[in-house]
């Protein structure tokens, strides 16, 4: 094996098992660390993040890729060193041609800006927040220029959630979505029949709800062995490695609903997690994708799978056992149409399948008008609420509720909204092929036999970590490149028989 | 301020910070890892394992505190800048001079040695431990030669844990306890009456338990907002800061005596971590003192407070209510005097008080033997049973209850034992000076009133940290040096009155 290449393992390695240390301190922040810790913590991490770095921009590794890259052009790697190589490449690259300046007033801001961003949504005062968002939009944009020169700078920040991806790419999907689903919502809205979900308000033990949640995601495939369940404020999944991957989920006594499907969420991205390919080593290659294939994996068993009929037909009776007093009286029909219950609402977190894409296409419009200097951060809570009144119908009564609502930009997380439904989309295409590999897949689920299932997305997505791009990945699983219809077919399908609609 | 020094304690932060965050990586191990994650946890701990030794070798902190000490010499500083140097430069030289060799031969052999003591305890099998033993030696004489070149090399192996305490201070202190407790027991074991211990034994709910636990926890004075209490296989004081401070005990549904007082014991030590005077930096001079003045502060919780009458008085009430069927029939003196059940019996962990100090005394001469040649590791489980025979008149059955039963050498932790005792006799002697300073102390405890207790030794021992030795620190606090006459006369008392010896 060629020394250089052996070298770069070996300071590879070290840095992922640096980083595997720090995801752990973030895990235990959320999770275990008493409050009154905060501060030593945040100087550990601090400490932690600069070996991190040091090793990330250590020259030594730069020469050792200099040379590797001259390998490289030879045509002397196969696909996995291959992959190593131009990831570390494009990593140290993205690095060190940041300004350390530059660094330290964004990892400045991000601190800074949450503070801000908390208060100005508790005080429902926009123009608290505005000069943060005007600030990040200007360093963002810098961060651009410097690391990836040759992209627009939307489409830089774009990239580093979900790489490879443009606005030439998402904008006509999304005005495709626009299109289908804006009509859909509408007839669903106006239409006479809303399903009964009064059930799913009530009381329900939190002991019980987290029984069925650890026996809903081990049903699922969820490897306990290398990993855990616990509780946080905001549900996550996080851990240190493949045999370390660690979700949470929040318990509230009056909706069992949004715990279970949260952790069936959580336990989606823990399977590719706990999937990806780390016999390699703790290298590139074994790195998950893009974010939006992360959260076609949740939203694959969130929703493709657990929203379903033949889902809720095997479990229903396992719910109704659990809350006696509260599904007595319910059908199984009736307990499907309530969690597919489609309500344009304010808050994206909380929206369901049909109107969740239109709350990140309204930020997407956003953000690709603010970096393109067509919109003004000043206007911003106008323009949110018209899009939301001309896409879902409603107009919230305060910034509280609406642009103020994600925390999202007051961390500069500029270009991360596309992923949550360029992820929508991916697992109703991989579902769809699965469908058509494995037909008896309704019958799967309909009788608990999640294995196929799960070996399928093991095989088809998480065994090749970080090996192909989203692009790639799509086109080798399904066929086809990237294309909104399966996903319009679907909610139509699928919307038009729960609401009846002609 | 002076250069050098800003540099030196920029230095020394960060490697209490990346310090810290390898507590917590080994508290997580013990408390919450998944079975499956520990091949890849091991290498995380390497990697910052690796960066910590690379941080505390620096040449560039050498060079520093080499210009420090310059202006030492002058006498240029106060106290705390004074101990940071003092400190630092011992914890650096003492890395610089190890060869790498033997610090990757120790390592591998504690992990190895490990599995081998594991296997030697469970086979009863004694010889196929004995090449470890002999390994470690040498090991750990080379070691102390390198290191502490000025001492013996047992007396280099103490210094490692006990500052400054050698076995020519050990050596007689632990005579004297001999002479009077080996007749002390003789007494208690030949005497007709033993209490009545039988009830302690029975069913008692763990989460009953664990309530308890928490109680007396709190009620001692440990923070909740600083620190967490869950459970572990072995409980431990642990955590990453004195802003975080964790401890653990396990549940037996069977003894509630043991986590009981588990919990007292790391609590003990939690007080003291929680009260080090970390407002003067995450440095030196903010650490604890040795492993011999931490015990005391657990052990001072554990038995001169929780083993008192007056502790008794004012929990047993709780206790009763807390498991009825248990101890309805039980008065609280016949509690008491169960609790302090003095029988000699073969594992030092479950010693009581007055045998302890033989267990430790018996390891200590094998230790000494060891290292200055006078005894061979082939005779050590003739030894053993000798020696267990003469102090506590009984001969275990094997080897597993006898020389295989700890794990300290199985880690080449020679000269760790004497702090067990040496933390007893502190102990022992900080409460007479507490009763004699502040003589409501008993009332204090029979009223639950522990607040003038810990802040005794929140402002006498806590607050200094590492700024005095532990031989200045007992000569401060109690006006005298460490002198075993206050625990002989503390137990004499004591195990004259509940065993009723003349």
């Amino acid at each position: 094996m060629n020394q250089h290449y052996i070298n770069l393992v070996q300071r590879l390695e070290e840095i992922a098992h640096l980083n595997g240390v720090m995801s752990n301190l973030g895990w235990d922040q959320e999770v275990m660390m008493p409050a009154g810790a905060s501060e030593s913590r945040a100087k550990q991490i601090a400490a932690l993040a600069g070996v991190i770095h040091e090793r990330a921009t250590d020259p030594a590794l730069g020469d050792c890729l200099k040379e590797l890259q001259e390998t490289s052009k030879a045509g002397a790697w196969g696909a996995i060193e291959q992959c190593n190589i131009q990831e570390a490449l494009r990593n140290y690259e993205m690095e060190i041609r940041i300004p350390k300046r530059l660094v330290q007033e964004i990892a400045e801001l991000s601190s800074r800006g949450q503070v801000i961003w908390v208060a100005a949504r508790q005080h429902n005062k926009f123009s608290d927040f505005a000069p943060v968002l005007k600030r990040f939009l200007k360093l963002k944009i810098e961060w651009a220029q410097c690391v990836l020169p040759n992209l627009q700078p939307y489409d830089a920040n774009i990239d580093l959630f979900e790489r490879g991806t443009t606005m030439a790419m998402i904008t006509p999907v999304f005005e495709r979505l626009k299109q289908e689903l804006i009509p859909l919502i509408n007839a669903i809205q106006s239409h006479s029949y809303h399903p009964d979900t009064t059930f799913l308000r009530g009381t329900f033990a939190t002991e019980k709800q987290e029984f069925l949640a650890r026996k809903l995601s081990r049903d699922i495939g969820f490897d306990f062995d290398r990993g855990r369940m616990d509780v946080s404020v905001h549900p996550f999944c996080g851990g240190s490695h493949p045999t370390d991957v660690r979700i949470t989920t929040r318990y509230s006594e009056s909706n069992f609903i949004e715990s279970l499907y949260s952790i069936i969420h959580e336990t989606g991205h823990a399977l590719y997690e706990q999937g990806r390919p780390h016999q390699l080593g703790d290298l590139p290659v074994t790195e998950s994708s893009t974010m939006g294939i992360h959260e076609s994996q949740s939203l694959f068993w969130e929703r493709m799978i657990a929203q379903s009929k033949s889902f809720c037909s095997h479990y229903f009776k396992d719910f109704r056992e659990t809350f006696p007093d509260n599904l007595r009286a319910v059908s199984l029909e009736e307990f499907y149409r309530a969690i597919n219950n489609c309500t344009p609402g304010f808050i994206r977190v909380e929206a369901d399948e049909v109107t969740y894409p239109l709350h990140v296409i309204l930020r997407y419009e956003i953000e690709r008008g603010l970096f393109d200097d067509t919109l003004s951060v000043d206007d911003l809570p106008g323009i949110w609420n018209e899009s939301m009144q001309k896409y879902l119908g409603i107009t919230p009564p305060t910034d509280t509720l609406g642009v103020l609502q994600d925390s999202h930009w007051s961390g500069g997380a500029f270009g991360y909204f596309p992923s949550y439904t360029l992820g929508a989309l991916y697992a109703c295409q991989f579902y769809q092929k699965l469908v058509q590999e494995q037909p008896d897949t309704e019958q799967n689920i309909a009788l608990g036999n999640f294995k196929p299932i799960k070996q399928w997305l093991n095989e088809k997505i998480h065994c090749h970590g970080k090996l192909y791009s989203p692009q790639e990945l799509i086109k080798n699983v399904t066929g086809a490149h990237l294309n909104p219809d399966y996903f319009i077919t679907y909610l139509k399908t699928k919307y038009s028989e729960i609401y009846q609609l002609s």
